[in-house]
């Protein structure tokens, strides 16, 4: 899984705790040291998927799309690391020796890719089912002072 | 996910009808025009996970270790993927204007590396609930010939 997965999170856990307000790739970067025209394409691929607003200008930047309870882990991860399966079955078994015969024999799903996909489901079905909102209220209620830091921090370096 | 995951399965479940026969890695390759070389590679994988035993000698090669019943997808996976998360949190809370301040906040786990951990086990737990020989029945329910297929191959490719 690609990086970028961690810095969206984060970056829409810290947008949601700056609330209306746009904030450019640039400073939501440098909060945590990242590389900003990297974390810049990630945050492109979340307006994209309209998890984030792109807002041009020079008051411009990045802000929420949606409250964070519309916006599942899932969302985020489909739209950094898009949606293929993790296991991609090939259908060796249409291939040599245990190919040919009957065609029908293949119109059922491979019993191997059917088991793999049947776990991918149960990752994604967990994933869809925590928001942004939830993992913030795990922050908050772990680490309370973080919200006043995001907020504090991005007041100080507008 | 590496697509020696899908040979390897699909090698177990042959191993498994073949019975106590040992198989050499050419013999398990071209069943499935695979190249011998690297089925190889994922074949010595699972037999240092156990789930495979090497025999050598001039009727040597690999059979399974265990019954069917034994061996979960999860196996499988781990010995050929490893067993490291998709999602690796690489802290950066630690860094730049999230960092600092109280060294014990840090002590919790990060709430995404959490969230992202909890969808992780989902799919491990569906993966290790699922044996080789779960998907043998469900083989030999939608494609009974399979297994005889499997082994005519094999006796007569000797």
């Amino acid at each position: 899984m690609n990086e970028g997965v961690e810095w969206a999170v984060h970056s829409c856990l810290n947008l949601a705790w700056l609330g209306e307000r746009a904030v450019p790739a640039a400073r939501l970067a440098a909060f945590y040291e990242l590389p900003a025209a990297y974390l810049n394409k990630q945050l492109q691929a979340l307006a994209r998927a309209d998890i984030l607003t792109s807002v041009s200008g020079p008051r411009g930047g990045f802000r929420l799309a949606r409250p964070p309870e519309k916006v599942t882990l899932m969302d985020v991860v489909v739209a950094i690391d898009g949606d293929e399966p993790a296991f991609r079955c090939t259908e060796i078994r249409q291939r040599g020796g245990s190919g040919g015969g009957d065609a029908d024999a293949y119109r059922k799903p491979c019993a191997i890719d059917a088991a793999m996909r049947k776990a991918e489901l149960a990752w994604r079905r967990e994933l869809a089912g925590q928001t942004v909102a939830d993992v913030m209220t795990t922050v908050e209620h772990t680490n309370p002072g973080v919200p006043d830091k995001v907020r504090r921090w991005f007041d100080d370096t507008r």
